[in-house]
């Protein structure tokens, strides 16, 4: 979910892994798509608006253009991917293992969205701020469109891996870290508290009031 | 819901079907709040809403302004029709009839967005889903403010038709196609497989995984 | 909800009203997660996108910079009125107490957001529109989001006073009244229409076609 811009000076690996990525929170889309017994129409269109819907919010908040305007490989990505999902058996698709890359996902993307806006200008805290929202934003938008409970009203760890990963690598950044050393604390970070709530279950403790 | 540069160079025509387009969205939407017993100001704001969402979020995604700030006529248009559907019997708004003059708006606004996309040099994919998101995403936020089940969730043909106008369209011009002949294909093509939809219940098959 | 912009020639006393105002309606958000007894971070996550979700959408779209991107103070006091909800006994937060807080900022907020469009070169009725936008739209965004019916679907006056208030600024000021003045009205006429919903329950009539 990285800008056209950014993709010029990434190596080419770097832009392949950013569509891979795109591809997996894509096919996360579609398997919503499967659970609630859809269209294949329904399934493309949940693939593209979860695969690209934080990165595209995050864009327009920040003023950059849309990542995926200029160029049409990642939403034929998404668009594979749906179609991937649709013509495939269910059980080749395991939660668990989805789950997995998605923590890759999200710690990467929270990083790269962090770092994105802090390129276009934008003060630190709303900077950590869109690196949550370009992790977690598609998959809120997908939930609401399909009518499921958001991941934001269950107390799995998951926006607070994001927050942790992109807080980590504006804080670092903030303090005199070097970019790439604080991106790698940042993810790892992010990642690490992810897979503890996908391993053993950590969760936040609900409100009592 | 196309913009104001357009409507300067488009005839005059153009310009009063573009505002009847734009009319009869609000209508639906009005008419969604007539069945959940709405009070005028929801009337309104679904009116608005549904009829202005798809260019609003094309215009946003594309970098353009916003088709509707500039010009007070197409939000009057909007506020009239939410009006007229407060002020008359019911029984006058027939469901067949709407939903034949939705067909008409669906196929046009599908190319409209596509070829406003290009003129903005977005990406052949990406244009195409801008076709798709003029013509559908006000229908799809409507529902999800009224909370009802949106049109993405029903096997029912109609983001499909919306596609393959916008995909016809673009597809045609990229082999060099004149627009006038590619738009025109387009939307008959679009408004076709919809009428197929609305007369005889023409629908996608559910993933069955 | 103002831009920084404006923000460097109002008075500091109006900075500061301003995040005081912000801080209020993310209090609401909070709450809101209180009521669905969430955690701390949806807390967060609902204090921001109810505080901000209004001018936000007001700003993409009159095409302005989103306001709370160029500084950090609008995000922290969103964040800062989030704990303080989750760490404070839920007594403290009586309904009534916030609904006349939330009765000044919507009043307020909805002239606000309509001169800011006019400054921008919005069309009058349009920018009457985003007065509206930036008083009511957090709300909405807040009530999809945590699944509750948005006051969109209630009878109780709410948009209703926002579009007072808005069309009352905008149609002054066409009329050629002195900002100031139309301002001081139509903030006055917006809250009392409010306060008269508050106190005394007034409501629109539901349709009956």
């Amino acid at each position: 979910m990285i800008g056209v811009e950014q993709m010029r000076i990434v190596p080419a690996l770097l832009a392949w892994l950013d569509l891979a990525g795109i591809a997996m929170f894509a096919a996360s889309g579609a398997l919503a798509a499967a659970r609630a017994r859809q269209t294949i129409v329904t399934f493309l269109f949940f693939a593209v608006v979860t695969a690209t819907g934080g990165g595209t919010v995050r864009d327009l908040l920040i003023g950059a253009p849309v990542f995926w305007m200029q160029d049409s490989r990642a939403l034929a990505a998404c668009l594979i991917a749906g179609l991937a999902v649709w013509m495939t058996p269910r059980r080749w698709w395991r939660p668990k293992a989805l789950d997995w890359f998605d923590a890759v996902g999200l710690a990467v993307y929270a990083v790269y969205g962090a770092a994105k806006a802090l390129a276009f200008g934008i003060s630190p805290l709303p900077a950590a701020g869109m690196g949550v929202v370009t992790a977690c934003m598609g998959g809120i938008i997908r939930d609401v469109l399909a009518g499921e409970p958001s991941i934001l009203l269950r107390p799995e760890i998951y926006v607070t891996a994001a927050a942790l990963a992109a807080v980590a690598y504006v804080g670092l950044g903030e303090l005199g870290v070097a970019p790439q050393i604080a991106a790698a604390v940042g993810a790892l970070a992010g990642f690490g508290l992810r897979a503890l709530a996908i391993g053993r279950g950590l969760a936040l403790p609900a409100y009592r009031g």
